[in-house]
């Protein structure tokens, strides 16, 4: 097996070409956001495995291997249901007017794939959510510095299991040289702490040591965490959460393979929140190969494939560990402070 | 949230009407098998998740909610990889013999969905391996009595990270009355070992005390569990694994439903063994509805869902623990035990 490391920021701009941006939804009532990912010129691979049962997306038929296009130019994920799928069109727009997109007589058509998770009302107007407006202002904000994490972008407005959800990212190189990486929105019904002893589930995925200096939470910790949770059971409504996820590397893979790298963040999601997949999540995972490096071998494929559940798993523990409270949400971190360690 | 207990068997026969029977391949280097479970009579709705990158199986199309068929009369899984799919024509002949299966003119059509696993050439002969008479001897054995767990059936020759896999099986009743069983064959690439404590991934899962007398493995038996897994690296060769798995309840549910508690499953099979779903594994989940009980409301279907993960995790802990050495693999007891605990 491999021996492995985080890149160097630890984030999804570690597989290099990419760069990634955020906005928020301004304004009185608002809540939720915007957060894009752009391939380097001229595209990425891609794949998706959707997963939940209430999912909203656009272009995720075109990543099927059995279809024709096999270049992705950019990826959003946003605040906003369904409405929020309106995001993709201002990120469009920008592809556009750069160039970038899938060539044809006249033009080009930006192939940008998009999800949507569930935070209608959360600021208190249920009519603000993030629009063609928004998309560009994330694109505008694209870098290839690292992402912020917690309260940002499509997690501006994410709750997770009674607390506050947002924007994890995190990232490992393996021993064959390829990084992976994951961007993931924690927002789900259900929760990504263990309710016997307060830690989050998906800490024993961290790397040696990586999060290690978490303290083991007191009894009225857990109590507390308990009662959290247990509050989020109120918002049973179908179709009122879903986490979104995407996982990239430098390898180069066909659009199947970046499909299956999709179904293997499905189970770093699984192993990090309790329960995922539900009839009130639309989960939905991504994948992007920069082609960058070779294509692996079967012993690399594997390893890619391990890579990818647990670098999701991580980056869901570092989105709960950097939300900070929001709306009428406590974090993980308050919950712990508010009771003591 | 529901408050849960086992069934009656903590089985999957907690069920009602659900029956199963296995089979042994006799002779001289076969350490192979059959598991046979049987709706009742007429059927059970029915649906699968086939989520593993190298699958064998057959009838799962026609558990596509698009299709016509909406009722399963038997469910086979057998090992032999591509090879044991016949032991599902022996079965299908016991069905006809007993009148059922699909009505058609002149007759009824068994509908008789199987998945096989991979354990070719671990009793040493390559060609032992089970087919038509094995399915009809599970058959033959099939009763609403309790399941064999461990060596047995299809779980004769599983192996999961270097250690004895085999039949698992656990139940829950709901709150709301439902009951909800699974019926696993763990053999894996991974491991259900968490390495850095040598406990099972899966306990955790388990109803309030269910694992409590497990003891902490020592640090010699941790060493001990960690070599057994590294010893199956070797056998990173595609398609060489494969686990199964089959939830089952006695709520009324359409294939879609069926569908969606096989999607569930596969989160249990993540948070209870690591790596799963890899390009070695051709993991399968099928899902079976006896509709003896109303169709769920929003909650209740959640409640499914999350019970069907679950325990799918317990059923998994529960093939480790009562699996017993076979061929050249220990067992996670035999390991614990050799060490001293």
């Amino acid at each position: 097996m491999d021996v492995m490391r985080a890149g160097d920021r630890n984030c999804l701009i570690d597989v290099t070409g990419l760069r990634a941006g955020q906005a928020v939804l301004e304004g009185p009532g608002a809540l939720s956001g915007t957060t894009v990912v752009l391939a380097p010129p001229g595209g990425a691979t891609g794949g998706a495995d959707v997963r939940g049962a209430a999912p909203g997306t656009r272009e995720t038929d075109l990543l099927s291997p059995f279809t024709t296009v096999d270049r992705v130019h950019a990826l959003v994920f946003s605040g906003g249901s369904a409405y929020g799928l309106d995001a993709a069109s201002g990120v469009m727009a920008r592809c556009e007017r750069d160039g970038e997109g899938f060539a044809v007589p006249g033009g080009v058509v930006p192939i940008v794939p998009a999800a949507v998770l569930f935070d209608l009302g959360r600021g208190g107007d249920f009519a603000a959510r993030p629009g063609a407006a928004q998309g560009a202002a994330a694109y505008d904000a694209a870098s290839g510095r690292p992402v912020e994490r917690g309260v940002a972008g499509a997690g501006t407005g994410a709750v997770a299991g009674g607390l506050k959800g947002g924007v994890g990212t995190a990232s490992v190189v393996l021993d064959a040289g390829y990084t992976v990486s994951a961007l993931v929105v924690v927002n789900a019904v259900g929760s990504g702490v263990d309710p016997t002893n307060g830690e989050l589930l998906g800490a024993r995925y961290g790397l040696p040591g990586e999060f290690d200096d978490l303290p083991a939470p007191s009894a009225a910790a857990v109590s507390a965490l308990r009662e959290a949770a247990a509050s989020h059971g109120g918002a049973l409504t179908a179709g009122t959460a879903t986490s979104l996820m995407l996982v990239a590397t430098d390898a180069t893979l066909d659009k199947a393979g970046c499909g299956r790298m999709a179904t293997m963040a499905h189970d770093g999601l699984a192993r990090s929140i309790a329960p995922v997949h539900t009839v009130m999540d639309g989960d939905a995972a991504f994948a992007l190969a920069t082609g960058a490096r070779p294509a692996p071998d079967l012993a690399g494929t594997f390893a890619l494939h391990t890579a990818a559940a647990d670098v999701v798993a991580r980056a869901v523990v570092n989105a709960l560990l950097a939300a900070e409270p929001a709306g009428r949400w406590p974090s993980y971190r308050s919950v712990l402070a508010g009771v003591g360690r």
